[in-house]
């Protein structure tokens, strides 16, 4: 339930839920033992409910709500978080954060970063630590993979996200980073939250693989109660039940973030589809939904690529990718 | 699995799979009893594999697929489906349709019409047989409802496209709509594709609540196979766990269907999210993606509606959809 | 939301949602403008909820409640199915339900209906007419299968339960079967929902595969309204995202329906798990949630099968079935 | 895939496939560019297979296989775990672990402890460090209440586990409790899951909201190869559509976890469901697709419960439950 309205004694419940309806809020009847219309009970999917709007209707007693649970993130609402020198969230310059899944070089680093800047990036993305399914597959270059990463962003004027796995690695991260990526696998890890809240960089954190809204929010809510100078959420596809995507992207939750909660979002396609034959449509649709951005996967040289290549997108498929995010095109 | 590729005896099972993953596909390694890599297995979600070029790369013996299940879908890639005077599909102008979820009387019928071509549609959606969930809701106007439709339909010069429920109402509907709707949970209603496959209008197939793509074609095929002049697919969101929104649009579906399998495919915001507020970012994502038309409810008087009225977009907001569907606006 | 308590004006709303939550409720606090708490609403997944016992508790000003949407399978509740000779339900004896998916000669219907007997069902299973995701699969032996199926469970003094594809063969199904089956894939098809309920038999309406427990409830009130004798419900499986298993098999639901709506239920292993080294386990966890009966599949010469061969019981397997199922074991 | 078997030139390739399926297996053919069946796909959800009486049945050229990703899980196939004086898994007698979910005081954990070890159970649980969607809910005692369970699992002679949240907690938690608890939320923390398995306790490892059964055995993996000594799962459902139960218990999967891969499983019906009224048949129900053990929420006093009061159950219940986990009742 979002909202109830009570009714007043005389009220006509039929005329007052039809009224509702025409505006847009789905409602359900409640009833007393008698039979009698008591309340009417404003349920999902409605949108936002303007309380003094639906208290002056005729045979409203009163409007009554559940207390919002996250004040710190609904105060955010409408401002942008700063990454390095670039602005991202309403209002801002569409971003696109480009580069490899995993960093297992120098050469890779330089290589992506000049990719990504030649495409008209501003953000470098780059994994030094990976989560990884298996024990036993590469786990990313860790500090050395951090260094070079920051060398090539610096090279090429881009800032720098990459993601923290380990609450103990947050202040080696946060030193090198000017975003801190919570993956997904992490979402509802509250100790990594708070530790990462706490270093003094905006956080961007991706939704879990089976996160409503609400507890993406919440993670964000986390995050500024540990002192996050922002939050930046990413969607890259929930669960899905056919496995011709990788996941299953959720373009509707991200317009409800953009629009309805005006917070800064982005997509990242790459994850969200698995296919670089999709990732350009996807991004298009992204910004056309209203996402501040789009995160892609780029590699120097996928051949090398110790993991996810082949949703590596080449040179002329960033470009694609660019003229959507930046420039609008379709 | 997609495709599999078997191995000569000297082939370099690990060049030939980052090469592979280079090119988009993810690879999975087979061994033999004795550990030696013999075959590696294309897996989803890889891309369409072009079977001449695989079989050409050093190393590899022979290519596999399994037999595709759907030849009439295939053979219908890259056509245009007539939907009265509209073409719709591939390279056709994007349509809209829109109209009211049920149709109630005639001045609803009339009233719809006018606002649907007022804002661009060139096909009317209205429902005289409707699904409902409960046997005591309003089931729909029935035989005077679809002439109510038709004769709306006409007097604007539009289209029209209405739900089948029945085997027995086949005849009945086909001589009033131009195209025939096949409702979410009739997707795999064979016995109704069949009938409505062999009734000389081309079908409009709502996906299943959870159906994946292949079973989403596969309906198409009995449709196509019983006869059906076309099969237009319309995505209309997929059963979710989040009720922010009244289902979960897959769009990476969609770009599949516009861009891989080259089928007409249009999209439905308005029961994907059932929220207003969120129709106009999704019909500009839906085309975004490739979608070659969007169907949006309208209501001419939404507080006497008998089913969805919060859905229902006003004259301003369908005025709205129709500049990013029609025009490309964002 | 499943009940909404308003609060008389001197509740202490803490203590009272303290003292509901000890008696398993879930509540959420609903303020006014000025922050007071002025009702709790009895969220899920609550048990139901007795009114006349929380009209009592001391602050509480009434107890709201929707109005329940299926009223003549409410009034269900308890009573036992006739299925031929054989009952169904709430204390009656446990069944076992087996035979082939479809039945492709005369041999296969009389060698099932053997085997079935002879381990102890009292119901045997078959399909004449088959829901096929490719229009190009065997569709089953039709009215000649119905023949065949009749006369072996006459043979063994089985009832016999088959699936009713398409409105048209509803007469036909009804003279041959004791129970009609209405499949996954129509359990919203709500003419054939109509149709078959008016032919004088129960139904067994199996759960479409993300259909809430609401939405399945609902099938079952449009087959009583149309006037079925009965239903029985069917639980086999939602749809999942781990390809281990064919199905999700939600065992929950089948013991709020056995236990709280106490309605006929019977659970169907064999499409659930789609593996026989699963059978046994879940047909005995189906008992001990309370589900009234067992349906598998058991094929006389599964070399032969034209459908889902591989998850049809050998003798062994099904007498091993019959015993958790019919006699406790486990 | 799971496996595939390469045919000799002269195979009957559908006589084959019919066999296989015979045999439980689902196959898929793969055809040649020339249309000639070449290889049989084992796909899911066939059963595991056994590649040496594959080798040798007529026609079969090869069989080949994806090499296991789990081998330390796999080598634990069949062996108990023992926490504190318990032994959990195959073979050994089922166990009942009880306790509240979030332990508020001395007197909560001695209560609990009291009511857990009278009811049969042979390991407390409790909560000092505890995962909350919001920030601003009670987080858990901490290091206090970790003594106060300590204590209060000695006085009664129970085992202890509890959860752990946090690498830097790991020391102190290990300290204290025989089996540390890795929660859904944190089932792909890869750092913690390190940090844990080097702690010498052994682990419980709880399944994510919507982790496959190969990601679970993977994260098991990361424990073991951490240097766990070993590692029990733990289902306690995973994200459903439906809100009629908290989450959607998978017990089929358990049902292969215990018979398949032979893995100490147990299951958490109080997660699962949410509600009491539903605990003790999906006990049984765990019982019987071979759970080693159940565990329950209980508190001495829920209306001071300051997480999940709803599904804790009352001594008699717990009672009822126990005795369908430990004697087999129903």
């Amino acid at each position: 339930m979002n909202t109830l309205i009570t009714l007043a004694p005389d009220a006509d419940a039929g005329s007052l839920a039809r009224r509702l309806a025409a505006d847009g809020l789905w409602t359900t009847a409640l009833r007393d033992a008698a039979g009698r219309v008591q309340a009417l009970a404003v349920v999902p999917p409605s949108p936002p409910v303007d309380r003094a709007r639906l208290a002056d209707l005729p045979g409203v007693l009163a409007v009554l709500d559940a207390a919002a649970g996250h004040p710190r993130v609904d105060a955010a609402a409408g401002a942008t978080v700063a990454v390095g020198t670039t602005s991202i969230g309403p209002g801002a310059a569409p971003v696109l954060i480009a580069g490899p899944c995993s960093v297992e070089s120098e050469a890779t680093a330089f290589g992506a970063a000049e990719r990504a800047a030649a495409a008209g990036a501003t953000v470098l993305r780059g994994g030094a630590f990976k989560p990884r399914t298996s024990p036993y597959a590469f786990q990313g270059a860790g500090a050395e993979g951090l260094a070079w990463l920051r060398a090539a962003a610096d090279a090429h004027g881009l800032a720098l996200v990459t993601e923290v796995l380990s609450e103990r690695d947050v202040g080696l991260v946060a030193e090198a980073a000017d975003l801190l990526q919570i993956g997904s696998r992490n979402m509802q890890n509250f100790a990594l939250l708070k530790a990462a809240g706490g270093a003094g960089r905006p956080l961007l954190i991706k939704r879990g693989f089976s996160a409503t809204l609400e507890e993406w929010l919440m993670a964000a809510e986390h995050a500024l109660a540990a002192g996050a100078p922002g939050v930046i959420l990413c969607e890259r596809g929930v669960r899905g039940f056919d496995d011709v995507t990788r996941n299953l992207l959720d373009l509707s939750t991200v317009a409800l973030v953009a629009h309805i909660h005006r917070l800064p979002v982005i997509v990242d396609p790459s994850h969200a589809t698995g296919r670089r034959d999709l990732v350009a449509p996807l991004a298009a649709a992204a910004r056309a939904v209203g996402a501040h951005g789009v995160m892609v996967e780029t590699h120097p040289d996928p051949t090398q690529a110790r993991s996810d290549a082949p949703q590596a997108l080449t040179r002329a498929e960033l470009a694609a990718v660019a003229a959507v995010v930046l420039e609008g095109d379709r």
